[in-house]
């Protein structure tokens, strides 16, 4: 008999998707008791079982970007969309870190930093499979537009330039912030959840809810302008703490069209670091 | 790029495992809108993640009764108990069937026939790992009581008893004629699902329905008697087509402590022939 004892990084990482979308109220987001017009939960469930492979791809020592963008090819097969492109971004350093047994702020960045030129040409052809809202580039870097896909990677090349120097360009985006900062608000929310109780998907969403009102949302920004964002971080700091005044937040922003899907990029990849540290489930 | 182009037989599996939760109303068992007091959302999340491994190992052509034992050991690593223990029961077979390419009554069948005394001892050794609601074996077959788990491999071996020698003494039991019937009843209510139209969740819980209307649900009959399975179905019949009268049967069983677990089984073995035969999602 081959009795598993404890769930792998890999199953906590896929874990980490569904539970990131059970919890709820997540304000915004699609959650137990919501779905956008054209995003719905089963999207998420077929989007977290799509991207098994690359997790378990990242868990065995694939190089992350070849682990990414096999996650991601995996995750976009539903009808849904881009479900959940920024949390496995999140996720694959850290799935790789905790395989070499240095799941923290150092071992996550080690794996960061250790990214080559050829992880920064399959994060870029990762968007190839699904469309995923991002920035314009800067004027003079139009030609490293990630929405040029595998295109993009002879400039890549020529200038030399690593998957985590790729995100060192991209200080604007939540995600590209944490690969580069020592990953500071996934690990700080995650102790937030192991200090919480009750059910796993409630200390997601009440984590989710902290991070969304202790800084703006850069997709609600990209999407919606500063202004929005800036209000929707207000609203969330308002609410936070008031079961009534959260449901009634998410309700406003479904109807309002704001996501804050970075926010749930890092709620998503500081569940994976709860669940590994011990968090029940 | 490695571009995967449709999701494996695995896969479809283990997303059967989240629709079927993610499907309501689903009266009595635990889906999107409703918990039961220990057995939650979050445990039917964690065990469709842990079933994983063994439905791959299924999908690659391990014996049946090995990829069993190995599913069950991985969907028992939450607090909820038994989430998923019959759906793989199902489940395991068809996998085996669609991995070659013969996902047909006929097909599932001739998996079921080539099971050995090995497959039977396997099967007796995933009850080790969680609490499965069962009857009481004959009178004169006690060293074959399932609850005696590995124990019970001389048994089987002097007897030899293959794993669907096994399923054929259980005829009391909803799953195991489902094993010896040809899998009639899920892969007639996969064409219903591949028949109706909306979400994948609604026809799952549409399917549901319509198969505790048709018959008798054994756990039921095993927990609360015969009376109480055949007033469950009757009740279930009377429901049927009318979206409030499903949603208040859901919320009375829930009370009542009427958990169709079986006929949950067939519904999720059925979404899985549904989403292998092409159900969107």
């Amino acid at each position: 008999m081959t009795a598993p004892k404890d769930r792998t990084p890999a199953e906590n990482a896929q874990l980490a998707l569904l539970l990131d979308v059970a919890g709820t109220p997540k304000p915004g987001n699609v959650d137990r008791e919501r779905d956008l017009e054209d995003l719905r939960f089963e999207h998420f469930l077929a989007g977290a079982v799509g991207s098994g492979e690359g997790l378990r791809r990242a868990e065995s020592g694939a190089p992350v970007g070849a682990a990414f963008e096999r996650a991601v090819a995996g995750m976009s097969r539903q009808r849904g969309g881009n479900t959940q492109f920024g949390c496995l971004l999140l996720l694959v350093p850290l799935v790789r870190a905790a395989a070499d047994g240095s799941l923290s702020p150092e071992g996550a960045t080690a794996v960061a930093e250790a990214t080559t030129v050829a992880d920064a040409v399959e994060f870029y052809r990762a968007f190839e499979h699904v469309d995923v809202a991002v920035e314009d580039p800067p004027e003079d870097a139009a030609e490293l537009d990630v929405r040029r896909g595998g295109d993009a990677a002879p400039a890549l090349r020529t200038r030399e330039l690593t998957l985590y120097d790729v995100m060192a360009l991209s200080e604007d985006d939540g995600n590209a912030r944490e690969w580069t900062g020592g990953f500071a608000r996934t690990f700080d929310a995650a102790e937030s959840m192991l200090e919480d109780d009750g059910p796993a998907p409630d200390r997601v969403a009440r984590a989710f809810v902290d991070l969304l009102a202790e800084e703006e949302d850069t997709l609600v920004r990209t999407n919606h302008g500063p202004e929005v964002a800036a209000e929707a971080r207000r609203r969330a700091a308002e609410a936070r703490g008031d079961p009534e005044a959260v449901a009634e937040l998410a309700e406003a922003f479904v109807a309002e069209g704001i996501n804050p899907g970075t926010t749930a990029d890092i709620a998503c990849a500081a569940t994976f670091v709860a669940l590994e540290r011990g968090m029940p489930v």
